[in-house]
């Protein structure tokens, strides 16, 4: 049994969080901590990290980037492992915590969905058996409310086949404007945004006369909440140092 | 039977618009014209319009530009209906097509897959249920050599879809370089370039929590000869006009 | 402005409506009906209809099969139109809607989703125009604890498209029992099953080397609350009768 | 440079072989044997085998199981690897073919598409990391003269799935002849016909709120072609044995 503080525990995640915990048998949550504090069903919130009623074996934080430098505080002091799921950090606040890692257990990674970081694995994967013969195209999807393009989990689906690829690739996300066969070197990259669509990420593989697709969907933010919680799990008893979901996939 | 004259026989879309006759029991190729005239082994091949053995019910052109004038005047002359499947022409050219449709029945359309061109009034018919409660996207993918982007037919279908909605769409090329929600009045257009991809358009209604998408492909170029021989006989018999997809769309 | 009554306001679908409504300016909930009539935010709940403190312009039901009676004597009594969008019901109580179509405005339908009504009649466009040449198949997937495949709404997809072409389809469910090459008269059913897959229904035309794709996808159960505030705003003045979606789409 | 020769030089898949060798500057067809032997243009084409002008490095059969035995008695006699992509042998004729490995190299495969294989394998990472969390369903497209429902493809794929996950999936077929929730243990098998797809093979992951699918298209026979000159460079030299496309990907 894994006892679980959520930090930014009144917040949409943070309600999220709590409803998966309370599904699962192995995790418990023991406290929340909340600036904006209401009551909650199961578990006491309090307003900042010394108050927490008992230490947890991990928090997970769905905050924001201004309660990062308490909580590090806290972790170090305390020595709990940390999930970091807060995005938005200052160079500064990212040196944090990396900072933090030498000393206590914490996680931090762009994307908590197992789906999104498998997909990366097996582009890789696709990347070094494919080879040149294939060209790669990136579509992602989102609703009309975001405001950046491409997603920050495209880049980092393209950053992963570069990894793999000696860095080779270029993204291009106009053809429009250029009147030119696609060169070989190009991964497209395409933002689609429409309704309210969560988000869904597909690279593409086309090479003579045949297509390979690799795609994922996100049906509601709780696959990343879901994400938190396996973290979480996987954080605890593990030793000082800085994980991501690469690091949990290669376990299993 | 509508006996057919193919004007580019010895292309490589004449020799599959042969093929598709040959199969067909409604259709006949009576004989080819093409300057660079090889022996054929079904039908004599001619390299003028002036050396046809027979007056044909229809003319299919899949040749080039340049042989646009022999034929138009060959046609007015005799009075024989032309399926005009070339492209590139020039704005006089396009004048003279539409001059001769005063004359004789010509039909001149962008694109001859039958598919296309529903999925074009199915576009239409989805914009006046769905109204503004809907975000719209086109996505199209073709091979690696092909130079434009958009395709011709993308653009197709985003005026057919404006022509909808009284233009109120703005065609949107690339979102990386703006941080900025997505208006309601944008389409999104997404070229993407891989392989050998034949030809692929896919039209996306997102709405609150549904999604519409609309999508055709075609696998071979064969899709657009068959689409020719369909529109010879649709033409065989018609009075003098200019006639394209839309309106054999509208006979069935 | 539509003022609106929710029978079975306090359930999942209730709580949605009242949502949806929340965020309209042209509807709102003067009141709703529940047996376990908990406290509502922004309007009474009342546990019978004789109880309703204003008479409603309509009503929208979402509530159970065992409600129905009470319900149609006071719609029939007050002569107040209704949306019904329960499922479930006996052959009588089917009779008994029909029955007081005759007397107030009735809306009863399958799917209350406009895009799946959207979908239904884009098929039926699309097999008058691709007549025998293509074969039909239809794909839907849901989540994994659905009970009956296929579903109602991809049964009610080959209807439509059966009542286009003269009922010469059959429905084919499973193809690895037989070793025979596919009939034209066939519409191959599939039903994929997996996850928390809300509903997905794609309809395939694959034609000679062209495919043509129509496709559904439901992500959240809203989309249906959303339809019932949709039906209720067309439903309010009409004359009695029972409509149903492809009324409310010939209206666009 | 590998020397090939062609066992079923004058059939369509020879034919596209041939093609696909000329436009290839690391191999080159040194000969075809064919009984049904016509004028080929760029190399000759004997009857038998013992009447090849040349010993060459590799034989690529795509021929008929009746032209086995001839072939294995020469490719052993001479020290001739030989990869074998016809399909439909007898049980005999797999235990001849296997035979022969132990005395020369031998490629023997169900699908010679890199993309199929490599499929297969991101599918085999896939289970390993999604466990028992998400359900697993195949859908595969083929043409509508296709007689076997589901493809011996879409079987090696569920195969490769069960040997990851101790056999634990079993795979059914139909799901509308009974009224029941989904077992964990399924794997959905749907085979879907219609026109002239020529193959497409679909492998669904579906979770808590998120899908993952691994798709492949093949857009023409001409991958299979491919795939088997490929085996063919990567076979020469190597010492007896059996091999298939996973030996091939693995050393990539």
């Amino acid at each position: 049994m894994t006892n679980i503080a959520i930090s930014g525990a009144c917040g949409k995640m943070g309600r999220v969080i709590a409803d998966i915990c309370a599904s699962r048998s192995d995790v418990k949550v023991i406290a929340g901590v909340d600036l904006f504090g209401e009551k909650y069903s199961d578990f006491p919130v309090v307003k900042s990290f010394s108050e927490l009623p008992a230490k947890p074996d991990v928090i997970i934080d769905f905050s924001n980037p201004s309660a990062l430098e308490p909580m590090l505080e806290y972790c170090k002091g305390q020595s709990v492992p940390v999930v970091i799921a807060t995005t938005g950090y200052s160079a500064e606040q990212t040196a944090a915590i990396r900072e933090a890692a030498s000393v206590i257990p914490v996680f931090f990674t762009f994307n908590l969905s197992l789906g999104i970081n498998l997909l990366a694995s097996l582009a890789k994967k696709a990347v070094s058996v494919l080879g040149d013969a294939f060209d790669i195209e990136i579509i992602e999807k989102h609703h009309n409310q975001k405001i950046d393009a491409p997603s920050g989990t495209a880049i980092m689906l393209a950053n992963a086949i570069n990894e793999q690829a000696d860095d080779k690739y270029e993204l291009v996300y106009d053809r429009h404007s250029v009147r030119a066969k696609r060169k070989p070197s190009e991964i497209g990259m395409h933002a689609v945004r429409g309704g309210t669509i969560v988000g869904e990420h597909e690279i593409i593989f086309a090479g003579r006369d045949e297509v390979i697709s690799l795609k994922h969907e996100a049906h509601s933010k709780s696959v990343f909440a879901a994400g938190s919680v396996n973290a979480a799990v996987y954080l605890s008893g593990k030793p000082a140092g800085l994980y991501d979901m690469s690091d949990m996939l290669a376990e299993t």
